[in-house]
């Protein structure tokens, strides 16, 4: 194979001009550059294990499958040694920003995992910097060494700027202009705000038009099943939050192919389990299910990868062949990509895993060149990993906060008072509202101290409003000091809570010098860190760089007592789930959609 | 609903511009236009029957499929007692020329037999009026009370200049405009040229391109187990001629998707039965499988529609609603059209058939409109019918025959001699080659008579070459007058066969007084005769009186004693079928296209 050719999406030519070479290559005309042989072959297509055949590749292609034996000339040989080769996966939806990782970087894990192609949706750069900060992962994602296709991010911001400063505003116009600029925007990404649109939203029902007039498929992001019926009407075809077996139900017979997500099982995330039972309970046909995860912290990106979650469908009842299928040719087949990814028909990419007989992922080979073998990865796959796409100057400075920073913490009351506060409870998806009587005690160390109280505060980082909205926590458990992050969804302001201001301080200004972070700090100093400076988002480091940080942050917050894991606090600001959400606007009652103040008369 | 909208594919708005509507409808702020109450449904969705539901139609899309007595406003209803509701099916491989009659005439067919949904293949009018005719066709299409996409003439002409004269030759170029300028251009048809594609030929692979750079795919058309492999790395991803249980397995694993044909069973197209053994006997998934038709004699449409190859699939042992789904969901995802029809989810069009439980149409909904009830074509269907397209003047003045006609019989041999005769053979696709050893008698009947022989002549037909070729049919067992047809494939040249000269040109005069059609002739005069003005090709009549008119021919043809049914007759000068034709260029040698003369020394 060709060591010049670039290790990325680009580097096999496109189908249209590679059919006669392919040809050749099938009939016998022409030597396959590679044959890879001594396997069996896990057929996504009539979902069978078949035995002893061989693969031709050519051109970084599929030029045929043949039986054992069938070639005879002198290619390249790869002997498979009995193994069980398969298309590499298709994760039909996932964030890539999740992950803390740049496009890049997050092909590495993918490739470890058996994963070769991808459909991200990346609203949280969105959120941050607009269509200009989809366009720059866009060229990320064309660098990878993975094919990245992209879901346009069709809820930015997630609210309204009259609840939260966001640094994007992705109007109908900027998201038909992302489709017509950008060939891999094969669909709409997850339409979050489901009930704006089963209630007929004129900017949601705009959005959704820019791409059905595209005739671009729209991904969906629901929960309640009420509102499956006007959410399909809308025109979503798929999602990923199908919680039971009941809405799943539901969503695969209003039309949705139903994506079965699935993810570390002590998350919330692991929904796979529970909505599967419309196959395996209720015995609905699999043919339009898909797997997928949606999101994945950098340290669980390798154990807990779309091949973990293939295992656990095969565990779940599943056939092997069929639950490869979906997790590689159904989703393909939803985008209409399956004359390229997603199986070993004639033509498709060569992208293939050899798998040991429990299906956990050997070596991979992306465009025809391997890429990891026994797990490692080749020196090929890390020579290009060496050389990633590098994120222009303005995508690194995205963190601009007030100057001077006002006050991180409120004016201690005069008096007893009724505090809106925010009653952290695990998983730290959901966020109680807790009405707290509060008797201020000398200062705020004491105060805190006996209500069980800490401070928290959301920090506006765009240089756009300068403004610092004050909160309190219930029952987060930070024993000292504070932590801090970047990532505050979906408007990506800045969110810290504390004990003391001072540490607060400390947290907010090593974020500013790295321009992006989440910290934990304690008697003054930086505990743990893991540096996001792309857009505040992103680590620029290889994954395993980056999971390593992140395991040691994990630790630390731990050690620091927090309630709830990084993740739930980053979703402090979310202010569309309920029931109280703290913005850099002020305390958010959600479902209601409206803000209180901290404190109350008594 | 509005009486004022027009009864064809444009008389539904697109989903794009109705999502709001159907969402106020789903969610229950707006009443539906429809409410069909008190079916089953049969889902394609998730291969089940389910109890007690109602439809819920708006602006002639799906609003929502509820739990039955849901809805309580004041809407229309339909009450549907106790039948079972199924979308309409979608037939993903047909040619409206093979039932010759125009798209409009096809429609009531298709709606009778609950096909809504036809994606056909242009090739015969392609090969008469190139791609002029073909931009007819599909206004034609787009008038008809039916949903009709277009995969593009992929192989026109079938084979070379030097070997036959035809009136189209659809290059790349003019491949690649059709795709640009007919959006329901969804494919390429079949290319069934499959030895050159599997060769490397440049123009074959050009077409492909074209097809391949617009993101179209590919249909098939293809025999032998040796060709699959370069075929299929040529990009071709569909085919429905698959005849038997191995190839179709192939043909599976080789990334295609399997088209099974259904036809009456007395002729060969019915590959349905033996090719769906991959699924039935070799446990194949049936999620790639599709059911179609390809091509029917007008007399056969209403017998032998999609339904009856339905229930042909139910009677070789696939589940009722898997089959069901094998006709619609799988044709429209294999062509990214699912989002738009083939099944009941929320936004598809209102296109819906009401079953008996042995899968049989009462009543069919096209757009949310009733058009079939109980069998019978309602009064709305019937004012559509009334105001078909009219092809313009050039379409229906093609057959230009030589000024003066040529002599249509040789002179005959002045001794012995050897003649290249073709043999007809049951059911009449193969033709044999048959030397024969001439002993000319005193004048040709005797000559016939005494050898079993019959006259055979192609007369080019499109104003171009003005040439005749002359043949000798053997067994043919014509026993007066002759027969003659403007349906010559695939160049449409004129074929007329007899005992004498003199019938022959009556025959050829019929037909060129009415610019088309297929007649026996007896004795100097007609005896019967179906016109065929459109092209040649089409009648301009309802399908019921083209069915009659039809069955009429078949009787006198078979009165006649032709030895092969006018289908086989038309396949004389089809140049790509074993063993011998007779084009307008003279007799072919079929597979090594070579000419060879009628007459050789003994």
């Amino acid at each position: 194979m060709n060591a010049q050719r670039p290790l990325n999406r680009f580097g096999v030519e496109p189908l249209a001009v590679l059919t006669r070479r392919l040809a050749d290559v099938a009939g016998g005309r022409a030597e396959p550059d590679l044959v890879i042989a001594g396997a069996r072959v896990l057929s996504v297509y009539s979902e069978r294990i078949l035995p002893e055949r061989e693969v031709w590749i050519a051109g970084g292609r599929i030029a045929a499958v043949k039986a054992a034996g069938t070639h005879q000339g002198g290619a390249a040989r790869y002997d498979a040694r009995g193994g069980l080769l398969a298309p590499g996966l298709v994760d039909p939806h996932l964030h890539i920003e999740s992950s803390m990782v740049t496009a890049c970087a997050y092909a590495e894990a993918a490739l470890l995992n058996g994963t070769t192609t991808i459909v991200c949706d990346s609203h949280e750069i969105g959120n941050v910097l607009d269509a200009q900060g989809i366009a720059w992962m866009l060229e990320d994602a064309r660098a990878a060494p993975l094919n990245i296709y992209l879901t346009v991010p069709s809820t930015v911001p997630a609210t309204s700027p009259a609840l939260e400063t966001a640094g994007g505003d992705l109007t109908p116009d900027k998201i038909a202009a992302l489709f017509d600029a950008w060939p891999e925007a094969i669909g709409l990404g997850e339409k979050m705000d489901f009930v704006a649109v089963a209630d007929g939203d004129p900017r949601a029902h705009a959005i959704i038009r820019a791409a059905l007039e595209r005739g671009r498929p729209v991904s969906g992001h629901i929960y309640g099943r009420d509102f499956v019926a006007p959410y399909a009407a809308s025109g979503v075809t798929d999602t990923h939050e199908a919680v039971d077996r009941d809405i799943a139900d539901d969503l695969l017979e209003a039309g949705l192919w139903i994506y079965l997500r699935g993810g570390p099982p002590t998350t919330p995330w692991h929904s796979l389990p529970k909505a599967i039972g419309t196959i395996t309970d209720y015995g609905a046909a699999w043919k339009r299910a898909c797997l997928c995860t949606d999101d994945r912290d950098a340290d669980d990106l390798l154990e807990f990868g779309l091949d973990w979650v293939v295992r656990e469908a095969v565990r779940m009842g599943i056939p092997k062949a069929a639950a490869w299928a979906m997790g590689s040719l159904h989703p393909a087949t939803r985008y209409g990509l399956d004359g390229e990814v997603g199986g070993f028909g004639g033509g498709r990419r060569a992208d293939l895993v050899l798998l040991d007989d429990d299906l956990v992922p050997r070596s991979t080979w992306y465009g025809g060149e391997l890429v990891v073998e026994e797990r490692r990865v080749t020196p090929r796959l890390e020579a290009a990993l060496s050389r990633p796409y590098r994120y222009p100057a303005p995508a690194t400075a995205t963190v601009r906060l007030p100057d001077p920073l006002p006050a991180l913490v409120p004016p201690l009351p005069a008096g007893p008072c009724t505090v809106n506060a925010i009653r952290t409870v695990l998983p730290g998806i959901e966020l109680s509202h807790e009405r707290v009587a509060l008797a201020p005690g000398p200062d705020w160390a004491a105060t805190l101290a006996a209500h069980g109280l800490c401070h928290v505060a959301v920090v506006e980082r765009h240089g756009l409003r300068g403004s610092v909205a004050h909160g309190l926590l219930s029952a987060f458990g930070l024993r000292r000091g504070a932590v801090a992050s970047s990532v505050g969804h979906d408007s990506h302001n800045l969110v810290v809570a504390g004990l003391d201001e001072a540490d607060m301080r400390v947290a907010l200004a090593a974020i500013e010098a790295r321009q992006g972070g989440v910290c934990v700090v304690a008697d003054g100093r930086v505990v743990a860190m893991v540096p996001l400076p792309v857009a505040g988002l992103l680590s620029d480091k290889r994954v395993g760089a980056v999971a390593a940080e992140m395991r040691t942050l994990k630790a630390a917050w731990a050690e620091a007592g927090c309630g709830i894991p990084y993740m739930g606090f980053n979703l402090i600001p979310l202010s569309v789930i309920p029931q109280i959400r703290l913005t850099d606007r002020g305390l958010v009652l959600v479902p209601e959609m409206r803000l209180v103040p901290l404190f109350e008369p008594a």
